[in-house]
């Protein structure tokens, strides 16, 4: 298991730490000022930016880009919303694949955004991603797809279970050496599953595994959506996790991954940061 | 699959949709007045009160008891309380079979109740039921386990999937004809898992569907705990579901089960009653 005190560049931070307040090349000069090895990068921080300047910016500032976040949903209520999303995630893929990113993170949509019916949900993302995937192959970038906790199942995401996304990609991939398409995972959205670390060996086997987001579960926790902890202030065993994780292989960067209305979205960046190498360097 | 129009004796109610303010004989007599056939009750709601007063009563208005709610937690942060809660629960399924109940139904703890271990806290809960089981053969009452929605893993349940359930039943019963532990499967823990469909034919064919809890889930959601939808409210297939659980054997009671603090506790009893019927008879 690796050694992350002193060793910062191991450890990537998802902008939504911050709570998109600042421009983002500010906040690329100061995740890379505090000596982080990566950024993940969200698609509304982009906007209005020249992408190639970006590039050159993470480029300058030494800074590997894990993730660039994140779809458009893949369940719709139409053919035609179908179709629009297929084309504004492909767009957006080669965005991120213009910034560097090593992969585009799904978020695949829930019950609710589509036409009620779960199981077609689920079909419509099997069907997005196959499509999605060839857009992938020719600009080589990656697809990782995170499950989500299941109480998103209706407005977030109808992937819920890890085992459920490494289903889904080996049904569209099939079993290759380099898979194209893998899974993001985040400890909130995983760490209740019984079957948790036999998947995390399974995804590693398979070299699925794309990205891993820490943050923690409060207890009690204000909001399900917006009052996720700082790693240590919770209730997950993260070492432990990310033990699992290395065991099974995974040799990328750790990203912290907050959303944080009422605390740390209301910090100073600074102090964010602050803590936020504190706590990669003695609680994950 | 069976037709509850006109056959509310199909269908029971929890209490808990009432929201604990009326005196529990009082409850019983509205619910067997409105023509359901079973009632569900809370230990809270039976404190003061003679158990051979209550079951003649319930008795009198001709309602099955399916479960008795429920369970001490089992997840504990010392042996000392661990084994002040197999006398706490073994007391309570006492009073349960007193009052004719189906059987005793289990929210086992989540992982805050214990150490911080998830995988201690589910070792505690394996050991409870096995312990507890016995109490259940020497009374002849079955226990119902009832996985719960994973959003409540650290706060209530370690035991969040059906599939994990079943395991926990088998792993400590073992394969036998008439089961004395099973489960207790409400829509609103189970809808979101893939294999939802799978797991109910399985915890069919073994006979340990013990009950099964209807409502709905609300979108938007306003509050995970308390902020359930009456039957026909949310996005929940109620009928598909149903049908897969019929399909599995069950011919038990359907029961209805809303915890709603900002909603139907407000109304009378009387109206939440007939609202009930209606959408029994309507859209489960």
């Amino acid at each position: 298991m690796r050694d992350l005190r002193g060793h910062l560049e191991h450890c990537a931070i998802n902008t939504a730490c911050f709570g998109f307040r600042d421009p983002l090349p500010n906040v690329i000069d100061a995740v890379a000022r505090a000596g982080f090895g990566g950024i993940s990068i969200w698609r509304r921080e982009v906007d209005g930016y020249d992408i190639k300047m970006l590039a050159r910016r993470l480029r300058d500032a030494g800074l590997k880009v894990t993730g660039y976040c994140r779809s458009t949903p893949l369940v719709t209520k139409s053919d035609a919303a179908f179709h629009n999303s297929m084309a504004e995630n492909a767009r957006a893929m080669s965005d991120g694949k213009a910034l560097g990113a090593q992969f585009y993170a799904f978020v695949v949509g829930g019950v609710s955004d589509g036409t009620g019916d779960i199981a077609h949900s689920r079909m419509q993302v099997r069907e997005g991603l196959a499509h999605l995937l060839q857009h992938g192959h020719s600009i080589d970038l990656k697809l990782a797809v995170e499950p989500l906790n299941p109480v998103y199942v209706v407005d977030r995401s109808v992937i819920t279970r890890l085992s459920e996304a490494l289903d889904l990609c080996d049904s569209i991939e099939g079993s290759v050496t380099t898979p194209q398409i893998g899974v993001l995972i985040d400890v909130y959205h995983t760490f209740w599953d019984v079957d948790v670390h036999q998947q995390i060996m399974r995804a590693g086997q398979a070299h699925r595994i794309f990205g891993f987001h820490v943050n923690d579960w409060l207890n009690p926790t204000q909001d399900v959506l917006n009052d996720r902890g700082m790693m240590g202030d919770g209730v997950i065993d993260l070492r432990g996790f990310r033990a699992v994780i290395e065991r099974a292989g995974y040799q990328g960067l750790v990203e912290a991954e907050i959303f944080s209305d009422q605390n740390w979205w209301r910090k100073p960046m600074a102090e964010t940061l602050q803590v936020l190498a504190e706590r990669f360097q003695t609680v994950v």
